[in-house]
């Protein structure tokens, strides 16, 4: 295993990395921008390093200003959390060239998956369902119109590099594409410097569900069952939880059959999750895989026991996965709320501060991953994630009563700082999320009618 | 299900119950003294009442001023906690002649398993193994040392009436003997209001070792397996686990099966704990019943996914437990350490103050059942157990590895106070412990070592 692992993000997700570096008796160098120097991560690592001003372009993303740190500090391995570098095949293979273990998949492994229409070809190819869509980018504005029509509408124009729900833009018919062309493949370019887009079918309406796999390099490949991730404003997840509400058991375990399938074929290392679109038929699309671990990994962690980061330092270091399928037995359900830094009732306009008050909720079933503290800045250059309440009961409705519970016990105040928690309270008191009848579009639909009122 | 309870106790276990009551819809109502005016559990209560001054005989202890809170604010049931009058058969009696549904065992039933050595004799015909000792109280000090020959030296002393490790004296011999029974008769006046006492074989090297039951009204009876609680400073409760570290698992389950005919014999309705002692060949020798929900009942709850309190609640509304013995799945291991408000390197003595800083640790299971808050006062009036920190993991190493970062994460820090925190690091570390090699006496023998040193 690792003597000493450099972490390359801050927030919440820093921290949960070097909690589980922490139990593994491996050294924790955290990096961190000017604007953090007071972090949670950096008080509790062993050593820290300042890599730059904030926004991250200057610090977070300068992959030679963490790779120099982590020489220097003599780390071995990289530690990517989500968002950032974590799937920047550059990233992944500077660490590699500098004898750094990256915590992810290959630098192949990331472009093959990375390229969405690349990655939709290869899950055609291990008979996994995709959304209708096209097989290459348009080569301009009549291709995509020809291609459109093909595709049928309404439709989706992503980023062939995106990922993630950013760089989207949905069309009804050929007027709308025109827009949606020009525009996401603007987007496209400024977000991940690649200007390329394909469409895709819009399959509606739909519960977005995803599948936690682990591999490592010795052939291990499991699936640690699935999450639903259909709360979600602007297409970022709001609430998610795990297992999925109503989606049947055979059609969940086809689709994790399906997801492991995937892995194998495209050779996955470490932990990834593969992104599906369900219709109300309980039909599974193929989106797109994360290849990395993400913000919502708790939910899957509370279900089965397993610590999805543990495992992925253990198939870095080229270790096996410490569970085979048969050891993946997931009890009860277990529901995730991301408590940001936001203010709900002025159109989620972020809302920066000084936190004076930080009382997370406590006792049974309840897991806060945050890194707040009395005193904590928190700032606006960053991901307004503060906090990520999980509850877990034997059941959903346990499940939930416990999450309004621990919800309604988080202190978290700060001079002109709001938060989400109200509206996600709203959530899980409204009807319709409580009988997982919600859809893709519940949570937007429910912010219009805030707004409305 | 009831509608309104009123907790009829402070601190840690008094936030447990209001957590589950607003999980379960039960409005709560606190009761408190004017030392804890501002606590936790009445900043989250529905209403709160004020019964008294400190010490606790002028207000947690006045039965009538809690059964008055509970009139007036309409509860319909009262929950005891542990400690206080938890295992007072009158004030669950008065509580019932009030038409208050008391939480815990009917008084018939405490009446029964509180005279120590009638629960002996009771366990004695289900054919429980009892370590030899006397089946009455001597009448004299004659009585007792011909009593103590029969029994065998070294002896325990016991209060009759007593419970939870008070009231003990050990004598070697015949000389020791009549020390130990004039102080324990003393003492066991004072502390229970009955100076009877009874002889007990001490049993060494020990381990403590007890068994989670759970009965209800129907005839249901389970055990949620074994906690082992051998590491005891003067017979006071540091650190617990289940399940227990080198007990085999037959014998486990053996004493647990022993446990539920005990209940069943005893007609037991609620949560009860039967406590035994384990000699070095796995023996196992009964001890005593609480009638009551258990400082260390988290480690069952991480181990078995059951809400304990909320299975209290269901018994004492006439519901029937939602498990049966089928559905108890033990998974993996789980610690509690308790930290307390007290200066280990100056004998334990209790550091009351004003928490200035209080942050829990978190992340990846870790629980905390803590009352704390930054500003929160801590009395020197009561008990100084300020939060239990559970961790959980799929073994032993991985539960204690846990439990050793989630301990040095925990910032707790007051004017002039100190806690237990560094003694149960050190603990932790200790081989003999890790090993699970201790036995009852290791606890005093850390402590007495750091003294000479």
């Amino acid at each position: 295993m690792f003597r000493k692992v450099l972490i390359a993000n801050r927030g919440e997700i820093a921290l949960r990395v070097a909690r589980t570096c922490r139990e593994l008796g491996i050294a924790v160098v955290a990096v961190h921008s000017t604007e953090d120097t007071g972090s949670a991560v950096v008080r509790m690592a062993d050593e820290s390093v300042c890599i730059g001003p904030a926004p991250a372009r200057h610090s977070y993303l300068r992959m030679n200003n963490i790779v120099e740190a982590a020489l220097r500090t003599g780390a071995d391995a990289v530690h990517p959390g989500y968002g950032l570098l974590s799937e920047d095949r550059d990233f992944a293979e500077v660490c590699a060239k500098n004898g750094l273990a990256f915590v992810g998949p290959p630098a192949a492994v990331i472009e093959r998956l990375g390229d969405k229409p690349a990655g939709r070809a290869l899950m055609g190819r291990v008979g996994v369902p995709l959304p209708p869509g096209s097989e290459r980018p348009p080569h301009d504005e009549a291709d995509a119109l020809a291609l459109a029509t093909a595709v049928g509408y309404p439709v989706l124009v992503k980023a062939a590099a995106g990922g993630g729900g950013r760089g989207i833009r949905t069309a009804q018919d050929a007027a709308g594409l025109r827009d949606a062309f020009r525009e996401a493949r603007a987007e496209a370019q400024q977000l991940f410097g690649d200007g390329r887009v394909y469409l895709e079918r819009l399959v509606r309406p739909a519960r977005h569900v995803e599948v936690q796999v682990l591999c490592d390099r010795h052939g291990g490949a499991v699936h640690l069952g699935v999450r639903d991730c259909t709360v979600q404003r602007r297409r970022q997840k709001l609430i998610e939880e795990s297992p999925a509400p109503t989606l049947a058991p055979d059609v969940a375990r086809e689709m994790a059959e399906a997801a492991v399938r995937g892995a194998r074929e495209a050779g996955y290392e470490g932990a990834g999750t593969f992104e599906f679109v369900v219709d109300d038929q309980d039909r599974f699309h193929f989106i797109e895989v994360n290849c990395r671990i993400q913000v919502e990994h708790p939910v899957t962690e509370m279900v089965t026991g397993i610590d999805l980061v543990a495992e992925q330092l253990r198939v870095a270091a080229g270790l096996p996965l410490s569970v085979r399928q048969e050891d993946v037995l997931p009890r009860g359900v277990a529901v995730e709320c991301r408590v940001n830094a936001e203010d709900p009732d002025r159109g989620f306009a972020p809302t920066p501060g000084v936190l004076d008050v930080y009382e997370p909720p406590g006792g049974p079933f309840v897991r806060v991953d945050g890194y707040g503290f009395a005193g904590a800045r928190v700032s606006g250059a960053y991901d307004p994630l503060l906090a990520k309440v999980i509850t877990w009961g034997p059941d959903r409705e346990a499940a939930l009563a416990r999450m309004e519970r621990a919800l309604g016990e988080f202190r978290i105040e700060g001079r002109g700082m709001r938060t989400t928690r109200p509206f996600l309270l709203r959530v899980l008191a409204d009807p319709c999320f409580r009988s997982g009848s919600h859809r893709a579009t519940y949570a937007d639909e429910l912010v219009a009618e805030a707004d409305h009122a």
